[in-house]
């Protein structure tokens, strides 16, 4: 039997993970403070406070996973990059892979990140050969989860997998970032300021990141798969196809404002570890950025909001 | 007012460190579980459980310090290296450094490893070039340490310092290692049954380790300093030196066990950093060692014991 735990499950990205994973066949253990409403019944859901350590003690004790899925991280927008809570979820992930492997723990999977990366390289981001050398805390922390998750796997005698993923838009994204800016800006019928928006990017929807994750840790492969499409766009082309997706081309103020200092030009994952074992992402880009405008249209509140 | 708080300072190396921070003008505050007792009256105690999150933050908040030097850690000889006490430390560690900077401490040093290193490599550790590559679970935490520590103080305003320690000996040096293993069996005049000893080091004393840490902290270099004294020597000839003091050659048995499998056959540093900031160590090697005959003289339990 393969038993799965589950962290993160209710987030933008980890709320996709759990039908992949029953389709798997996996039996699915969610730890976190709340169950995913959407599989109540259909998973097991153990209450706990990921940040204090008997508590992860004892769901992991508890439920005795083969697999973990390790989605959960402080991920407020504007603050996450800088926050102390980011060493707090360092402490906490080596707590949970602590209790993992003592409980007899196998195969651990956790969500990296491309802040991992030194972002002044060449932009394309390869797991064998591109610079690792984090800018931020947050990176600084989740590359320090890795290390430590390949450490304790070795030498427990299991699998340490690392998903380093890139950009994501999707439902339930948060309001302040690019992709629900432009569409919430958009469906209010205001002008959607941009930056001039040459910056390149691979944009995954969150279901097709998080089934490449349940992909990869169903998977034998042992080490670091990028998470991406292997397509790449301006920001700029993104906001243009919401833009002639809500016939709103008139609208959409590219230019207006100046792009973030440090952002970098080209950001982009080399794909092919994760193409290679044999992951294909399930949305193209129009049809995902529509799915995300379908599910902004249900969200009255933001939509009468004035900003 | 510089104002230091050490940990580790009962320890092998921070019992050494007090006197050269009092020389140099710090107020010396100690934290941890028993004061050192050499020192009572002339440095502030402040009784904490370094593994205790609210502990360590009473005691920094207290304390204040503008200076920290970090060198407690778990190190019992034989069990260190694959210790579920490494993460801990790993996460003591980072509760420590966010409560210094949450406190306004601006220059933190903490102890590294030549276990943070690429073993395979050309066994010449050099800080800028050699390949970061721990090997064990205690590496790999010291090593998250470093990049914490960095992240955290460059986020923060202050200044991160990391010293590397490869081998060190002294009084009050674990029985079981090298030499003291040479050194007791000697004085209780029966043999000293080594390997045949061909493995390169640089041995250093623990006071001039002590005194090194002090001196790289109260300089204003930032960044990564071997510890070492730039003499190398073989595991063979520092037992000859022992051999020799105690006028016991006759009793030295060189090659009468295999070597450790995985015993790189040179792992020494470049102190090239160290040796520009200008520290120099005050032992010879046959003075330290001769200091290290010294005390274990004084340690009749240890002498009259049958191994």
């Amino acid at each position: 039997m393969k038993r799965v735990l589950l962290t993160g499950a209710t987030g933008f990205i980890g709320r996709h993970a759990v039908g992949p994973l029953l389709q798997r066949g996996y039996e699915v253990h969610v730890a976190g403070r709340s169950e995913p409403p959407a599989w109540r019944g259909r998973v097991i859901f153990h209450p706990a406070n990921l940040l204090d350590r008997t508590s992860v003690q004892t769901a992991v004790s508890t439920a005795r996973p083969s697999h973990l899925l390790h989605l959960a991280w402080y991920v407020e927008p504007g603050k996450f990059w800088t926050s102390p809570q980011n060493p707090r979820w360092l402490q906490a992930s080596i707590d949970l892979l602590a209790a993992f492997t003592e409980n007899g723990g196998k195969r651990a999977m956790t969500a990296g990140t491309c802040a991992e990366y030194d972002w002044l390289g060449d932009g394309i981001c390869r797991e064998a050969s591109s610079r690792i050398l984090p800018a931020t805390l947050y990176g600084a922390a989740k590359n320090c989860v890795h290390e430590m998750q390949d450490a304790m796997m070795r030498q427990s005698g299991g699998q340490s997998v690392w998903g380093r993923i890139f950009h994501v838009y999707g439902p339930n994204e948060a309001v302040s970032r690019f992709v629900p800016h432009v569409i919430t800006s958009l469906l209010r019928g205001e002008e959607a300021r941009c930056s001039p928006g040459h910056q390149i990017r691979d944009f995954m929807h969150a279901a097709d990141v998080a089934r490449a994750f349940v992909h990869v840790l169903d998977s034998d492969f042992p080490g670091t798969v990028n998470i991406g499409t292997g397509s790449t766009v301006t920001l700029a082309e993104v906001a243009q196809i919401i833009a002639r997706e809500l016939a709103a081309e008139s609208l959409l103020r590219l230019g207006s404002i100046p792009q973030s200092p440090g952002d970098p030009e080209r950001l982009v994952p080399d794909v092919s570890v994760l193409t290679g074992l044999g992951f294909r992402p399930q949305y193209s880009l129009a049809d995902g950025l529509r799915d995300a405008i379908r599910w902004w249209k249900t969200q009255t509140s933001e939509l009468s909001r004035r900003s």
